[in-house]
Formats: C-alpha cells, sequence, structure tokens
C-alpha cells in the first residue's frame, strides 16, 4: 500500500465522516418541561399534555422529550403563563381565564356565558380568526397560545333544591368561579370560593347550597350527586376550552421538523380530548341515574335566564366601552356565534330534535 | 508518518463511516401514493389527505412523501379499496359505504341513519371500541381503515314541492344513493341515479324532483337552491365519517416513527375537516339566504320520519339476522348511541334549546 492510496482513502472516509458528524448535530435531542394547572391523575383536563408528549416523543424519534409536572409537583397551579413567560417551563397546559385579573384579553378564550358552543367555536379559532386574536392577545406576554382541549357544555352545577323564580337564587351560597361567579353574583347569589376538596363535605352539610363543576365525568368523582338531588343543564361555560402555552423563544429554537410535530400533537390532543370527555360523561352519566335514580335534571326557568343573560350582556358591554383589541375580540366572537349558531340549529339541533321526536 | 498511525486514523475514521452509513440508511426516503375518490379540488372532502401529505413532509423533515392523486387521475373513484389492497396505492381516501356490496360489514362505519351523531359517532370509534370494529371487519381486505373526516348533520335534500304527507313521497324521483335510497325506494320513491355534473339541470328541467347532496357548504357550488326552494333537514347521514385506507404490509415496512407521524396526520386532518366544512356551511347558508330569501328549511313531518324509521328498522333486522361481525357492529352501535343520546340531550342539546328560547 502506497501513501497516495492512503491518502485517497483518508480523503473518501473524511468525507464520509465529516457527513456523519452532520448528522449527529442534527439529531441533537430536545428537551423541554411542561406545567399543568392540574394534577396528573386529573383526566381529562390532564390527558392532552400527557398523550402529547407521548406523540411527541415517538414522532421524533426519541430527538424531542417533554417531561410533564403536574400542580402537586410544581406548586403554582396558578403560575403557569408567569413560568412559561420567564422559559421556567417551556410549555404550560392551563385554562385561559385563569389570567383575566392580570389581562382581561385572555378571558375570552375559555369559554364566555351565553356564547358559542364547542363546534362554533372550535370553527371559530381555526377558521374564523380565533386563533389570531388569541396569539394578538398573549404577545405581549412572550408566549403562543393554543387550544388545549374542550369539555364542551358544563352542566350548571348541583343544587340542593329547585330554582323556580329569580329570588331562589337570592341568598343562595354557591360556589361558581370567574366571570360567572360575577353575574350570580349581581343575580343575589352570596358566591365563595371553597378549595375542590373540601367542596362534597359543605354541599353536603349545607355550608354551601349549590356549586357548578364539569360534567358527570369528573363530577361523579366528587360525588355531589350523592348529597344535592338537582342537576341544571348548562349556560356559562358552553365550550370550555383549555389552553396550551408555548414559550416564544424556545419554540424557534427548535427544528422546523420539530416545530410540525409539536403544533400537529397540541392541535390532536385538544381535539381528542372532548371526545374522551365525552365518552367519560356518557358512561357516568349512565351510572350516576342507575345509583341515584332521584336525581333531577332542570333548565333554568326561561325568565331566570333572561336575568341572567340581561346581567351578561351588561357586563360585556362595560369591557367592550375599553375599545381595543378587547372590543375587537367581543365583536369578533358576536359576529361569529350569530352566523354560525343558525347552522347549528338546521343541522345538529334540528337533528337531534327530530329523533327525540321520535321517542315521544 | 508510519503504517501503525495510518492504520489507526483508518479504524477510527472507518468507525464513523459506518455510523454515516447507518444514517443515511435511516433517513431513507419513503415515497408513497394515495387515492382519493374525489377530485383534488373537491375541498372539504378532498382536504384531509392533501393537509395529510403537507404535514407528514414537514413532521419527517422529508424522509415520507405521500403524493396525492385525485380521482382526475387515476380514473377509479370507486376503486380505492381495491387498489389500496392490491399496494397499487399504499393509502387511499374513501367512504366506506362505497364498499357495501362487496362486504356488508364495512356499510356501518360511515353514518346510519337515525344513528348516532358527530360527537357520538367520533367517542364510539375512539373510545367505544368503534375502532377495533372497524380493523375487524376490513381485515380481511388486507387494509386498515381509519376516520377520515366528518361531515356532521348532512341535509335532507333539496324539495321542488313541500312534503306534508308520507304520500306525497310516492311517485317522487329523488337522487338519494345508498341504504338511505333502499329506504325512500321503500317509501315509493323512485329513486335515480344521475352523475352530479347533469344533477343541477335535471332538477331545474323536473327530470327529478329532489335531490339530496351534503350541506350548505358543499351544496351552493353546485347550485341546488336556485331551484328547489325546500331544503328539508337530516335524518340520513347524520355523522357521515370519511376513510382512510392503508395496505398492511406497507405500513408495517414504516419506521416507528413515521408510523407514529402517520397515525397522528390521519387523526388530526379526520378531526379538522369537521371544522372546516362547519365554517364553509356557515358562511354559505349566510349567503345562500341573503341571495335566495325564499328559501324554506322544513323538518319531515313527524308521522313521514316515523315511517322511515320503520322501514329503516325493518332493514336493519334483516342485517342483524345475518349474526357474526355484522350483529356485534349493529348491536355495538345501538348501545352507543342508547346511552350517549342521554348525555347528548342534557348538555349540547339543552344548551341550544335554552338559547334558543331566550330569543322568542
Amino acid at each position: 500500500m502506497n501513501m497516495k492510496y492512503f491518502s485517497k482513502v483518508l480523503l473518501v472516509l473524511a468525507m464520509i465522516s465529516s457527513f456523519a458528524l452532520n448528522a449527529t448535530a442534527k439529531e441533537k435531542v430536545y428537551k423541554w418541561k411542561l406545567a399543568m394547572t392540574w394534577p396528573a391523575q386529573l383526566t381529562p383536563l390532564a390527558s392532552p399534555p400527557q398523550k402529547l408528549a407521548a406523540l411527541v416523543k415517538e414522532m421524533s424519534n426519541g430527538q424531542f422529550i417533554i417531561e410533564v409536572h403536574g400542580k402537586n409537583k410544581h406548586k403554582a397551579p396558578l403560575g403557569i403563563l408567569d413560568m412559561v413567560k420567564l422559559n421556567q417551563y417551556q410549555m404550560g397546559h392551563s385554562g385561559s381565564y385563569y389570567w383575566k385579573g392580570k389581562d382581561i384579553n385572555t378571558l375570552f378564550f375559555t369559554s364566555m356565558p351565553f356564547g358559542m358552543n364547542k363546534d362554533e367555536q372550535t370553527a371559530w379559532f381555526y377558521y374564523g380568526g380565533g386563533l389570531e386574536l388569541m396569539q394578538k392577545a398573549y404577545a405581549k406576554h412572550k408566549v403562543y397560545s393554543f387550544p388545549g382541549g374542550n369539555t364542551g357544555v358544563q352542566m350548571g352545577g348541583w343544587f340542593r333544591k329547585e330554582i323556580k323564580t329569580a329570588d331562589d337564587l337570592k341568598g343562595l351560597k354557591m360556589r361558581i368561579p370567574g366571570f360567572a361567579g360575577e353575574i350570580m353574583s349581581k343575580m343575589g347569589v352570596t358566591v365563595t370560593n371553597i378549595p375542590g376538596g373540601e367542596l362534597y363535605t359543605a354541599l353536603e352539610r349545607g355550608t354551601i347550597d349549590a356549586l357548578e363543576w364539569v360534567g358527570p365525568g369528573m363530577d361523579i368523582k366528587m360525588g355531589f350527586h350523592k348529597v344535592a338531588p338537582y342537576y341544571y343543564t348548562g349556560w356559562h361555560e358552553p365550550a370550555s376550552e383549555m389552553q396550551y402555552l408555548v414559550n416564544i423563544k424556545a419554540y424557534k429554537k427548535l427544528p422546523k421538523d420539530l416545530q410540525a410535530i409539536l403544533t400537529a400533537a397540541m392541535k390532536l390532543t385538544a381535539y381528542d380530548m372532548f371526545s374522551e370527555n365525552f365518552n367519560d360523561s356518557v358512561n357516568a352519566w349512565v351510572k350516576m341515574k342507575k345509583d341515584y335514580p332521584n336525581i333531577k335534571v332542570k333548565d333554568f326557568p326561561r325568565p331566570v335566564l333572561k336575568q341572567m343573560k340581561k346581567v351578561n350582556d351588561e357586563l360585556i358591554a362595560k369591557l367592550e366601552a375599553k375599545g381595543g383589541l378587547t372590543k375587537e375580540i367581543i365583536e369578533s366572537q358576536r359576529d361569529y356565534l350569530k352566523k354560525s349558531r343558525q347552522w347549528t340549529n338546521i343541522s345538529e339541533y334540528s337533528y337531534i330534535k327530530s329523533m327525540n321526536e321520535l321517542e315521544k
């Protein structure tokens, strides 16, 4: 073997090696952390981020690892936005309306009383300009915000006594947080804030007269149906969409393929949460009614709802008067609700109405 | 430089090169073809496969390329199952009920008259055992079958005259294919099969008295609302789910990460089709009503629906009598419909009902 031959072999091998090192650089492993508002066991709310982490790992062939922390780990269930903003966590999973005290424009991206249902709101997000408005609202917090899973219509809550008139609400002690709590407060309800773990006992002992939680799938674990027989249908959270938060700088450092994988996994797991929750509620509702046949499902009487709607519209008018982005979001939601409800009525709604009439 | 030193350098470079060649092998590009029943322009039906191809390419960083062919390219809109089975195409996008003549068990995975709505059926697929039954039905065709996008409730169709009693259906000439066509036929309707491109003229000239298509988003392009003023609400396809078909052998040859990418992209684009179609219908319905204010939306009268339901139940009973997998699928769907409709009624349905009453 002469040196000239060796030189050629060396050159070829060096070229291949250079390619090999490039390939290694490209396969750098990205490790992220995600903080959830919920404990890891609280399905279906805690399902999307955990499914996302598994999907992202599989799709990236182990190149992108997301470690998911429940609230028992990070101890800051309502600190998610700040932690993601500061890149202590690259991602979060929470509810946009938790940040309304910090920034009123974040209120509108979970669900609004008397607002769009899940089909309407999802179409608004992805095809009606909603997602763009949400990014506008979150730009100043240096995070992206995406839909993170919808509960669909949340039930109006468990009541110990029937509500026949608006007067029956006056002086009632009820756990109902957020914007809906403000409405109830103006209806004369004493709105209380009791931690989840104490709610069952409070309702059982009559410390409170009523509370709202989510729907049969999540309510059944709390046991409220054992102590309050009236289950009211929804009005205040017709389509609660959870929220993914992503630190913008961290996102921009990802290679394009991992960005695409992350975005697809968020959208997929968000869509899928509705189906998981729907199925949970289907089964829980069958079981509740079998074990407690005296549960009475009630719609709030129309005059009561009318008054709540009036209070709601006054609160929204005050927000709209702020102008700017707040007004832009309110108008966009109002317009989309108005036009989409017409289609809902002649499609999904008419179908179920006709099928119900056949059973009569 | 001595030979010993060269040998060491050679060994190290050879090791790196071997790694490089492995990396190259791993990054082999997979090229697939997908055949759709629809022309490429027919959104939203043709949207999921085209979005899937873009997503898969992005997420795999160009390692997985899927070429999508519309019916104008492959000329066999109803040959999709066969082409995928034979691996002429690795994937297909179609409707499961098109194969009912070949295999009755494939009928049930699109939508059944008087059956589950989209939320119910989607939960049944992913959480209620539906997807497993679908794989069972398709195993003998050597393909996997997955949900490929839902239209939601399809309208009952455009009619030139109002249907007041079941007698008004007798002798009516209508384009309505498939299982629903069989029901209409037993109601005395003359069911005709006219190609899509000739439907408008046939309806305008009275060659036919009625037809069903999809819903406002797709109907508006056909122009039916210009020549038939009665638009009936849905009963026969309450949740038409399109279908992805995948050749099993081709799928098994993919590396695990590309399998995960493909599966996620199918599920995501399927979920997303509903939102796209919903938004299309929202906008089309506003436009139709503005341009043609005389359009009258009608529910079929309850006695007419009752008769159609009776015919439907008789046809289903005949199928159920075949036993085996057919019976298993029918029972699974009946059970899930029965329990899920209870939850639909107190959640999504009650909410819209209450909101509509507020407008009165």
